[in-house]
């Protein structure tokens, strides 16, 4: 198969899709109405490419793998994937969509990094094939992290969403399918919780922008690269877990710990969670866990001691 | 001055703290009413050693420097600081506090690992000295995450603050010093938030454990190690910094992304968050910080892959 992606867009996200697939040695058909994209595109691959490289470049790696063209029909010709990253306005998103839907090969999946709209409101201009419009969103930096959320529409097809996810996939990218709309997808929904709960103590003098952050980057964030949230609380009911967890600590969802109400914790909700760690855990005991968890933060607070990002300049700046 | 401490309450949180202060050369004096703690004691200090000599062992650190009491009365005599750790029950924490604050010295200070209850709640049984109380609330493993967060009470007085501060910062951990009660503190507020989205989207459907999970540790937790989550935004916005990205997303606060509400984005809220960044940031530029940025996850990156934490396996259960 063909495996070209054309990305439409070159802004901060487009950039970053093409210097990672061209990274990992797949060929890139760029367009964008901004001449200045060109130089835009240079710096992300000067700076990326050595992190890549790092990391582990793909066979026939080339920043020479991308090529830019004058029109959005010539860029999307012949290719397997489009993938649009223009600015995050819909009429723009589906004028742009409907003229790559009218423009690219019938097998070609095309997916949009938009953060916020659903393939329902993207796709509503798509004429030709619908059913191949799907979200592929993206994190910043592109060509380092690895999640990409692979969204469904009502009308997407089961082949388009394989066809993306094993494109996405053979370019390294860790895909999370979700086969039915939810706004702000899940990574989104996770980090707006937080900003959001960030905003309101800013906003009324609870915690400057310095003591957030140092809360997050001295204490869970170190974690968080680790284990998600769950598997996180799965560890910190003891031998018990999720469920010991659960069982002794649901009061503390009635507490003003943020402005977020909890749910009700019925008995169905705390299975599905505990259920969801025990198969999350795929056999490994809490102490399995714990002892993973200890090499992991040895190995990344090692690594950034290395890197000096010591946090006694960070301390003081926060008091 | 004698940097003695005594630690009250020997469960995963006060065997944590132990653990840490014996790595850093600080005598421990403990005391916990179930004879099985000496056991986990032992467990932990077993499990937490290889971790701790590979970042850093304190001058004079040994196992041998945990000694247990009998009676808490003993345990306390003669130290700088009382680390209290005993399950979360308030009743059991202010009669705890009480005798601590009778049996020991008139220049100690008495910290409570709380990660909910306000220090004017705990100290209303302490007649003594309720102006020693703080909050001290360390992060799980404790001897592995800098965090603690010092938070003072109405009555507590500048010197104990100090005195705590000094103490936690000797022995190498990372202090956010709260001069007010907040419910919830800093890092659990934020927690908490993403934890409360996260147990909605599972009562509704929306998301399995295991998705929650994968969404964070392979998109944004490899960032929030190195950055928290305003500084992370200062760099989504591109050159223009938290200052444009608030100016041009501001309106997706409006979105239903998820089920907490934003505070309105008031000029006055805008400019504290973009100033707020622009003193984090202490000079740096975007650039900077996005090759800072790089850098770390680069590095991190490499960390997980050296460890054989790759992703492929996880992403495999996840469909």
């Amino acid at each position: 198969m063909n495996k070209s992606v054309a990305c439409i867009g070159m802004g901060v996200i487009g950039c970053g899709w093409a210097t990672h697939f061209a990274g990992q040695g797949i060929e890139v058909h760029a367009w964008d109405p901004d001449p200045k994209s060109e130089d835009l595109l240079k710096r992300t691959i000067e700076q990326a490419w050595p992190s890549m490289e790092r990391l582990g470049l793909g066979e026939n790696a080339s920043p020479d793998l991308v090529f830019f063209h004058g029109r959005i029909e010539e860029a999307v010709e012949s290719c397997s994937l489009v993938q649009e990253s223009s600015p995050e306005r819909l009429e723009l998103k589906q004028e742009l969509l409907s003229t790559i839907d009218k423009a690219c090969d019938a097998e070609c999946v095309i997916a949009s990094s938009t953060s916020g709209y659903l393939v329902s409101d993207l796709s509503s201009d798509c004429e030709i094939a619908p059913e191949r419009i799907v979200v592929g969103h993206p994190f910043n930096p592109v060509y380092l992290l690895p999640l990409v959320e692979l969204v469904a529409g009502p009308k997407t097809s089961i082949e388009a969403l394989n066809t993306a996810e094993s494109l996405y996939k053979d370019s390294g990218k860790v895909v999370l399918r979700l086969e039915k709309e939810v706004d702000g997808f899940i990574a989104d929904r996770l980090q707006e919780a937080m900003w959001r709960e960030a905003l309101h103590m800013v906003a009324n003098g609870e915690a400057t922008v310095e003591q957030l952050d140092l809360s997050i980057t001295a204490g869970p964030g170190l974690r968080w690269a680790l284990m998600g949230p769950m598997l996180t609380f799965h560890l910190a009911g003891g031998e018990g877990g999720m469920a010991h967890m659960l069982d002794h600590f649901g009061p503390s969802l009635k507490s003003p710990w943020t402005r977020l109400e909890a749910p009700e914790l019925t008995q169905s909700l705390r299975n599905a969670v505990v259920d969801g760690c025990i198969e999350e855990a795929a056999g490994r005991s809490i102490a399995d866990l714990v002892l993973e968890r200890d090499r992991g933060l040895t190995a990344i607070l090692k690594t950034l001691k290395d890197l000096g990002n010591e946090f006694s300049e960070k301390e003081q700046n926060c008091e």
